[in-house]
């Protein structure tokens, strides 16, 4: 890193806060397009949400840039348990992994109040209740929390193993919009390539349990519905709750150790 | 900046001009191709038209980069507002914030003339008077001027942070679309990163209201579609139209003090 | 220009040769997997084919890099008419005019056959004529020949306007897919951006008669219709033929001249 | 080259494997997403798995940057008859040629089994025996194995000539995706240049056979299908098992003496 820079607590909290926001808002967003009653994205497939979710991450990267773009916890314990520092000039200590989850967790549910607020009269709609969880959260296709976890766990090292990779491999300068410009500016996650790895993610290991692959997106929107007065919702499947926290949080550690045994 | 450069008011008015024309040419064509009647993009679907309204943008940034590709009053006043040049050499002064917002109105409305010679023979065929009027302007999915204020404002809010965020941070040079670029040559939006955030708030925003987010997307083109001799068209829905010229202003102005405030 | 190279007529020829066959195989190819029977492709629908015929450019041009990918002689016409050489080192002589475009006629013919080949046993099976003929060249939605006209010279005038502010415009060195890089090699024409202008003018201007805005792309195709034994082929329109050629080269024409007034 | 690095033999075995591993769990993920039961992706459509294929390439491809990224016996062959270094540092001896092979058929296998453990309980779902291996392997739309043979040999031909020329042509450094980059670091090919071309050779060439384009994804793959207990499979169409390693592997190579020919 050339560059050494002071990034103060505030600071740091603030930025992962307005990112993980930026995420969720537009992430709750696409999904409550495509199932909600009478929106224009009515039935959009999964190709919509995909591309949405890839996009709400990269402007969330952006809003995030000062802190390295994690806008994930597993992000966040991935480059610890990588030996990495958080950003540039974030050294990967206890308090500030805190202040990362914090904020990480915070955001997410203010997105996801945002999201209910812009599609509000369509919430007011009736609908499944089922639909209306899903846009908040994800759900297994099938319920089996063994494999679910493991879906996730795998996802979750797909994601945190690239962003190691692109972001902090000396040679890996592999593609304009990662790590030659993070090298720099300490920005670690390239926005274009991180929409690229979440639409691929989504595609190719969405199919079983919807790719949450980040706790402060399944978690924090959860607590949102169950908190928000939605109408005609049901519960918020506390049962399957812990699947998207643990897993994404054990695949984000792995991939962590996975870099440090083999490069 | 590095560069300091002269820009004459006619250049401002001709880059700006032709930008938004190539916009709303641009945009107002992908809507009419997936909605009106025998064309070749009929029931494209949600996905085919923000695709289309994102490289509208980008096409627009292209023709406008002696001004920033700002296409749009509410991200000028955006950065007004954010304390910022309008471009590289261009300060934000009240003559050229006029000369921008009058350019982009008077392309929008050319634009939205050139779709409509484009598709004329599709305009005349049977269909829909919303349909016809939803290829120039937006509607919203449940009427509730309320809500659907707050939608656009929030979309707009959207783009505007991210605009000064990509092409006005210092740190920020986050990727290579966007400000490195506009720093040696005077380009504030990056033409590929505004392409994927057009989409982004289309999928994730876009279903209540069709995120309008624009003024010059949306005033303009409705005046065209009240002025043009449309076969079979319906009224031009002047009730709603204040909304999306309001709440896109009232979100740039609010994204540009949300910066002023936290960076 | 900083490089001064030179470049013999037989590496202009089988550059644009090579480049435009790339062009018409692959834009070809992506047609008779959504149209023809029994594909994997079947019934892909516009969005499919027009992210095909981007992409296909895109390879058309890493395979012309070296006499600026122009794959289209309204390109090279509009260039010459907008006073700018065809590439660094290729001067827009009337000999070099005449090598780029036999060569992008003999290219896309070439094209055309082996897109034939590939997809030989699927234009074996019964299918519309109409059908197997709209995989070779386009047809207009709505037959109007002064209306199918205007629509291919603005679609051209679009593309062509794109390629020289992209290009060649001294301040423009807007995306990193295309000048900075340009300037430096010889290659005009940026991939990435070239792939995303195709899809954005398919989607956008291509509702009434395809996006031709290529003779090579839409002529030499034709000729390979009516001269291969196709199984089932009915007639080639010719009474259309000259509306996807004259019209583009009048556009990329009317685009180089507009850079000359107004840039 | 400017960078002479020493890649050891396990460096090469690791690189490749981990790369192959990730095309294929994320490849044959995006079909089991589109074609199995219950999975939130099913019956995504072509343009859904091709984007997932794209994607895949591109994961991959960061996973094996130290080794270029080939992923793929014909492009590594491809290479070797292009006369060109497997990538900056390793040259294109038989040793190295083996272990790039062996690690990329194995890494294919072990990707397979992973793709099958997370859609494992939609695997377990009643379903036609042609969709479950049509996960795992390619199967002609239409048997006809001189066609099928043509129809790979090509689609194979356009990605090695692709990733030859975006490289190695010392002029063509026309993408900063490809090999601006991949001449200072050793990554020969661009991740996000050759997710489009697979998208692109998808749409396009993919129609008649599915692309296999490689036996590291088709063979290896069909293998893990013969191997694995995978409830209620078919047979693994060995018949036809030959193509799509014989027709890449001679595309490849005829791609690089192409290349040696014309450039």
């Amino acid at each position: 890193m050339l560059l050494l820079q002071t990034v103060t607590s505030a600071q740091i909290f603030g930025s992962e806060f307005l990112g993980t926001m930026l995420l969720t808002m537009l992430g709750v967003g696409v999904v409550a397009n495509a199932l909600l009653a009478k929106t224009k994205g009515h039935a959009g497939g999964p190709q919509f949400i995909n591309w949405g979710w890839g996009i709400a991450v990269m402007i969330g990267v952006y809003g995030a840039y000062r802190t390295g773009g994690h806008l994930n916890p597993a992000v966040t314990l991935g480059l610890w348990a990588g030996g990495k520092p958080l950003a540039a000039g974030i050294p990967a200590t206890g308090t500030n992994i805190m202040l990362y989850i914090v904020a990480q967790m915070l955001g997410g549910f203010c997105g996801a109040v945002l999201a209910w607020l812009v599609y509000k009269r369509h919430y007011d709609e009736p609908g499944e209740p089922g639909d209306k969880l899903g846009t908040f959260c994800t759900a297994p296709a099938i319920r089996a929390y063994g494999w679910n976890f493991l879906v996730e766990f795998i996802g979750t090292w797909v994601l945190v193993i690239w962003v190691i990779l692109s972001g902090y491999t000396n040679i890996a300068s592999i593609t304009i919009d990662s790590t030659g410009i993070s090298n720099v500016t300490g920005t670690l996650i390239g926005p274009l390539g991180v929409m690229l790895v979440i639409v691929g993610i989504g595609n190719s290991l969405g199919g079983p349990t919807g790719y949450a692959i980040n706790p402060a997106r399944d978690l924090s929107p959860r607590i949102a519905h169950a908190i928000l007065p939605i109408k005609g919702k049901g519960g918020s499947d506390w049962s399957y709750s812990w699947v998207p926290v643990i897993a994404p949080l054990a695949g984000g550690i792995a991939a962590g150790l996975t870099y440090q045994l083999f490069w």
